[in-house]
């Protein structure tokens, strides 16, 4: 998907929401366990029930591979699953030498039909250029992520006064155009959503850390939204668990619903 | 494997290397191809030949992963397949929020049985701590990488006219002991060796890019032992590539042979 098809379905669905399948086995209802395929058949029905209200989804890696070879099946099988209407983020968080980036964008473009992959910045340039080179794909690179954590590094202050999130945005802009990059900047970190937009004025900033985390959708709308939205805010526990019983996916619907109307009338006010 | 065990091991072998199992099912021997299972095959073989000269072998996930949820398999059964006297490494580059960071733990350490897994440190402590509670593991902390793009964000300077990545080594110490904790530093910084060992006098350093990217084995191990030889030194595909033909293995274990001879000297020279 590019970005002016990411806009319109923005537009469309009066919506940036992104909905997190951070789905842990051991969290789904009991009920589910008994199918084939327990971690597919919940995110089926979640992205059935909620995919009138988000734009996107996100697969986080992690709880699938702690499954082995099996949880990777379901991976797969869900990104095939997802709506072609609905942006797809694998959240990977990868990055390593550049043949060896090659075999990771691999896995999650070509063997899997995801749209992006999140990636870590540390290792330079050369661990992100092979994501960029398949044609309509996209980088989500972090910059400033939503965890405790990410003051121990991202903002430590370089000899020119900037913090080391600020040089990754600048290098990497070199990389790629805002067609292909996005950013991560967590939620949690409000009151740098603005001075982060001036930076980059045009790139969609994936958004983690509304809700359990502690991020405020209304501040962070209000600082980070440029004229396209601009803005992808995820979602994971509060919607796919928002009940543990055999109702889970209708609690899940009515809980995207909720967020997605907060989410149109903050573009019907910042958009207008 | 402990810190006492792979010191005694190196002894043992007179070796500090470690064979880089980046298994590319694109450039194994084509006679393997009609086995079950062909990407095993070629490293039961590589492993049962090399295994007298190496105390380490290093699987690189990105080879097994783009492969999907056969090549997360042959992962799994490569890892049992190691003898237990050799140290293990899912070289995954693995770092997210606590939570999630804990499932990738759980992956490598309970799922499969890997000594040690690579971590970037760009989200900070809270992303890396989850792997330190898994008893008798370690974490392979990226420091300073052997790529290119190493020097794009790893050599910035901060306000305390500190590089970036002795930052974090300052900051790692704190979380982790030379028992728990190991660092990635690239043989293609051989200049830099010398001041990181200072700053990091007990830590073992896993040394990728000797070889194939350029680094010297000679100048690094001259530069980075320390009196327990506290180097791992990685080949990859030197040695499991020393051949495309049927004698792959034997090429391997000469290539290997090799190396070892070569560490043997310089242990002898360094540690006497």
């Amino acid at each position: 998907m590019n970005r002016l098809q990411l806009v319109d379905q923005i537009k469309k669905k009066s919506s940036y929401l992104c909905v997190g399948l951070d789905t842990d086995i051991e969290k789904i209802p009991k009920h589910l366990l008994k199918a084939d395929d327990p971690v597919f058949e919940f995110n089926k029905q979640i992205i059935d029930s909620t995919r009138d209200f988000c734009v996107a989804y996100k697969l986080n890696t992690a709880f699938y591979e702690s499954l082995g070879a099996k949880g990777w099946e379901s991976l797969r099988k869900t990104s095939e699953y997802i709506p072609k209407d609905c942006f797809t983020i694998a959240d990977a968080k990868r990055g390593d030498i550049g043949n060896t980036s090659s075999l990771y964008a691999r896995a999650f473009f070509k063997n899997m039909n995801f749209d992006s992959v999140t990636v870590a910045p540390y290792m330079g340039e050369d661990s992100v250029r092979p994501f960029l080179e398949f044609e309509g794909k996209w980088v989500i690179l972090l910059i400033h992520t939503s965890n405790k954590g990410s003051d121990d590094f991202q903002t430590l202050e370089t000899r020119d006064g900037k913090f080391l999130y600020e040089e990754v945005i600048s290098a990497s802009q070199l990389w790629a155009t805002p067609d292909q990059m996005m950013y991560v900047v967590g939620a949690t970190h409000e009151e740098k959503f603005s001075s982060i937009r001036m930076q980059a004025p045009d790139h969609f900033f994936l958004v983690p850390g509304v809700g359990a985390q502690g991020g405020d959708l209304e501040k962070v709308s209000k600082a980070g939204m440029n004229d396209q939205c601009g803005l992808l805010v995820n979602s994971s526990r509060a919607i796919i668990y928002a009940s543990s019983g055999e109702n889970f996916a209708d609690a899940a619907r009515k809980e995207a619903q909720t967020v997605q109307l907060e989410m149109k009338k903050l573009l019907n006010e910042q958009l207008r």
